[in-house]
């Protein structure tokens, strides 16, 4: 039994306790504290799982500031928040039997119904009851979670951490590979945690050039760290240069990562004509967008990209990892769970790329 | 010999004049003229067809007007204008030996460079160096026209209006067809002549519900004409119809065919989670588009349509035609070419469907 | 209360028995027998079902006559088989809530893992631990049967028989659909039941024309009935029959729905450069194919056809079912269960299309 | 002008002579024989292109032995064969403007007819009235030879063998291509030129796993240079071995590549369920396939790879060139025109990999 393993075991014959830190969301308004929570109790097909790492995802952010979007989309409280997570189960309900105590999973964050429209057509990721991890039930930045088993993706051979960036890694997979990449350009626009594991995956799957733009001079270095030709500044002429690098033809492969109106409209002017655009950036509102020039006269194919295939992105993601991808790069920082609010500023600062947080570290 | 057939042969037997009746703007700026014109002599690969019929397109009436698409896209004048036409080869320049002369043609009115990237790789219909019939080079509001033989499409068996309608007709089969429709239920936003070709379409390719929207009584009668299950005025809720006819779903494919906002909206809107929209219908400029709702989270494919695909579109659109699809309702209006200011009013009009010119009659 | 849902209701409330008639395979070898056996409780998640009809497919013609595909697939004995049906929910076992009691379904009859390979990635038909009702779990050719709710398709508004229908059509549905067929050529070869729904789903869904093959005349009469364009006696040269009817081009799309050696390489040499068939006729063991000929210098798509998309398969099936396909006329017999043995003689004297068994009846 | 370059303008300013060496099939049946012809004149929308490069392809060795299948396709004697070449062009028939005198190119061997149903709806690989230069006309064992313009491919950068490979490597890139291989196991069946640039394409374009097998130890020491996981004996138990090495799922991707009818079964054997196969190489004949439990009950899905697709293909074989993939381990000889029955033995011996004949050296 190697040293993973082992500690994986230890970790998992310890006694159950019946509290547990958490940082919770307790009212609607800006803010979250870390408090002493009950340990919840995995009911018929659930998982109890002692979490070992949860990384902040921008989600978080707009929860524990409470932007426009957490007031619209996060509806119960108190409630504890995270989605990322990467630990150990601990303990099985009711007719869950498929994943072994002391496996180290990750957790598919979209809790679905299985039989509206939607999931009967192979498309769970935008069920029609559709509940989140750390949004409307309880989530992972907490010592313990319940996950349903059928979200729990094992993930031996994997670090906590990685296991726990499968999640938003998924993100980029499924943007990616709704066409094929290979010996095509990719454009990345944003240059965030997703955009960057974005770069990695492109180079690894063949794409011709992958270009890589952001705002954030650290950033363009990550990202060229993780494989990217050529990094652009988002204030530069990006249009212009990346016309100039693909024979003025455009780039055929671009993905919307950064959700601002400026880096949208690149993408779209930046396109081969009957290329496509995978968009997954969220924009905080409305925005104008000119479709005859933007999309049609150009014979653009637009994806909106949310979640990820269950579970085709899934076994991807694991291929891309065993054959060599890693993420780690990109984890800028890692924090106790007590430190959480310094962990949310340096996320807000743009300063840092992934922060995990451990819940073991005191 | 048929009738049609030995008509044709009488036609392309017919002297060739050395001056034409021709529509023609003449300068930057509103209107247009019937002049007296050179025929158009065809070099080499090229053809000369006597057109037996020209429809009006909506683009006419822009360049008619001299609106600011036309301003920007309409760049030699004089020019005679005019694009969907079906008429009989009477001369073939150097090379073009395909065509038979007498045989009645539709037009491919997307005249490409057959080498830039786009044309190399299957995308013709969005060129690099693109040029329109009537909009870059003489159209088919005159007597004859010129036309590369490479667009000329066979259309025996044909009346010369339908050979013309078959182009408006490809851009709703290349809409229709990106994706499957049958078994589907799909909504037609917009019924202009090419939204309602599409409702019938949509019909005979076995779409589960066919829907058709519009502001106007007259175009909803005709969209039930066509096929419609069910049309549905555009100032009424159109989503709640729209998603009540489902099952709460939503609709599984939209066609997009008004370049309206507001029906632009109802799309996303009424659009089943995962489903697909085709935008084919031209916006004036900008609008705001809440991409994260409208798009990104209903992981929503968008497709913009332009031209036809050359020339899968033109075999299936005759394919249709074959199996019994009839365009001839949505033809409103036929007249001389000489009342041409009359067709333009007509079709601005919002009361006249599908406005055909006919050169022959004086 | 219409007239079919209140019989359902008083079906649905009539005491159920201990007891049942069903046609059971005794013993390793041909023949069958009608015996009373319990009936079978639902558990978790399972359904009881009284059966309205039972319709008879070849594959209980292979078990009834114990070929050699039975001896090496129907694994259990004794074993009530059958799998097609239509029928009341009567109970329910825990869990299982989504289907009301008295609601008339039809079944996939596909028992999957849901959580292997191929289930976690949209590939149930070929679940990697597929078990068949009636081949390797007991059948609907009886009273009663217990199928998992989630098997279960709600078939409101239709008869028991059509019900029962939906899961060969939804082969055929299935076979059609792995490419889109509107304005495409199409010739189904073989025009068994499955074949026969394939040509009038084919005309439904706008193929450009519909060809029908078989040996029979009588089948190729319902071929016609069905919506077929035109029929050739498989004993004919089909080959140059269909290349002569497209131009010379050969079929765009070939539906193999007979597994006779000879039918199978008619649809290879018939299929268009470039065209795709669609496998689903079970040839009786290996039979020499000209790869080179056949598949690769043609540039073919092959697609091997088992089951059905679950549930995408089923929804499109539904829709063509309410758009107007009416399957009846493929029904050539309603037999009592207890004539069964009549039955499968029909089905073998190929002067049958489809037999339905109907236990209701004494 | 670097060196490459400045000796391309050297070699296509050199005189053009009136005769030229060139291996020539004479007669119909074994052999060929190296003679000086006449160098050919380029035609309207012709170039002349001094061959630098021409390697020798298996379709070569046919006709040189005169097997059935060259007795059957090659046609025209007496005729130079050849037919993967890299050149200079060195004149230009009228109308050929594109190309410039001195570029480097490439061709795409199969001349086709540009206006039947398969060229008019992007097969051009399976054009209704293929020829193949070499086959069907003078081809590339020569030191000069003439295409048509819009088969050259520019091919500045390259050398000129590498030029000449990208034909081969099409294939390779057109089998692969025909789905997604990213994060997917592929198992490349036959480990010659073209089995071995699929292997290094697979491992580029982001494979999950590559195997390669083959019966000769000297192919799997390459595949394995090439980037191959795993390589297997061909002997071996191949199916049980990749699905060993596969969770037990089997491959997602098998690329036959070989010919051989045990490949062919094994590949089908290790294929997942609900996996795709494309079929490139070419058996001798017709043999046994159990179409029932290789194909149908599968699900799978087959795909018949021959030539490129015009020129999608050759876009993605330059991008994944210029992204570094070195097709160049695969030259095991280099030898002059004049050594071609050297050349034939050492393809036909199996001990080669790739020969190339180099018409400059004397």
């Amino acid at each position: 039994m190697n040293d993973v393993a082992a500690q994986a075991t230890r970790l998992a014959e310890r006694p159950i306790p019946t509290t547990m830190r958490a940082i919770v969301k307790e009212r609607r308004g800006p803010g979250a504290a870390l408090l002493e929570v009950p340990v919840p109790l995995p009911g018929p097909g659930e998982l109890l799982v002692r979490v070992r790492a949860a990384s902040v995802c921008g989600t978080d952010l707009h929860i524990f500031r409470w932007d426009p979007w957490a007031q619209e989309s996060f509806t119960t409280t108190p409630l504890v928040f995270g989605h990322e997570m990467g630990g150990e189960v601990v303990a099985r309900g009711a007719g869950a039997t498929r994943i072994e105590i002391g496996q180290l999973v990750g957790a598919e964050t979209h809790i679905v119904d299985w039989t509206c429209y939607q999931c009967r057509t192979g498309r769970h990721n935008v069920c029609r009851n559709l509940r989140i991890l750390g949004v409307n039930v309880p989530g992972s930045f907490a010592e313990y979670i319940v996950i349903p088993e059928v979200n729990a993706w094992p993930s031996d051979g994997l670090s906590p951490e990685v296991a726990a960036l499968q999640e938003p890694m998924g993100n980029a997979v499924h943007a990616m590979f709704v066409e094929e990449v290979a010996g095509q350009t990719v454009a990345v626009l944003g240059c965030g945690p997703i955009g960057l594991m974005a770069v990695g995956i492109a180079r690894l799957a063949g794409a011709a050039r992958v270009f890589g733009t952001d705002v954030n001079p650290e950033r363009l270095a990550l990202a060229r760290r993780m494989g990217a030709d050529e990094t652009i500044d988002a204030h530069d002429d990006v249009v212009t240069r990346l016309r100039e690098r693909t024979d003025g033809n455009g780039v055929d492969v671009v993905l919307e990562m950064s959700g601002a109106a400026q880096a949208i409209h690149q993408g779209f002017a930046a396109l081969t004509n009957g290329g496509r655009i995978s968009l997954l950036g969220i924009p905080p509102g409305p925005l104008p967008v000119d479709l005859s020039r933007e999309v049609i006269f150009k014979g653009a194919r637009v994806y909106g990209i949310t979640g990820r295939r269950m579970f085709e992105t899934w076994y991807r993601t694991r291929a891309l990892l065993d054959e060599g991808f890693d993420p780690t790069p990109i984890i800028s920082h890692r924090l106790p769970l007590a430190r959480f609010a310094e962990a949310f500023d340096l996320v807000a600062s743009g300063h840092a790329a992934k922060v995990v947080l451990l819940p073991e570290e005191p």
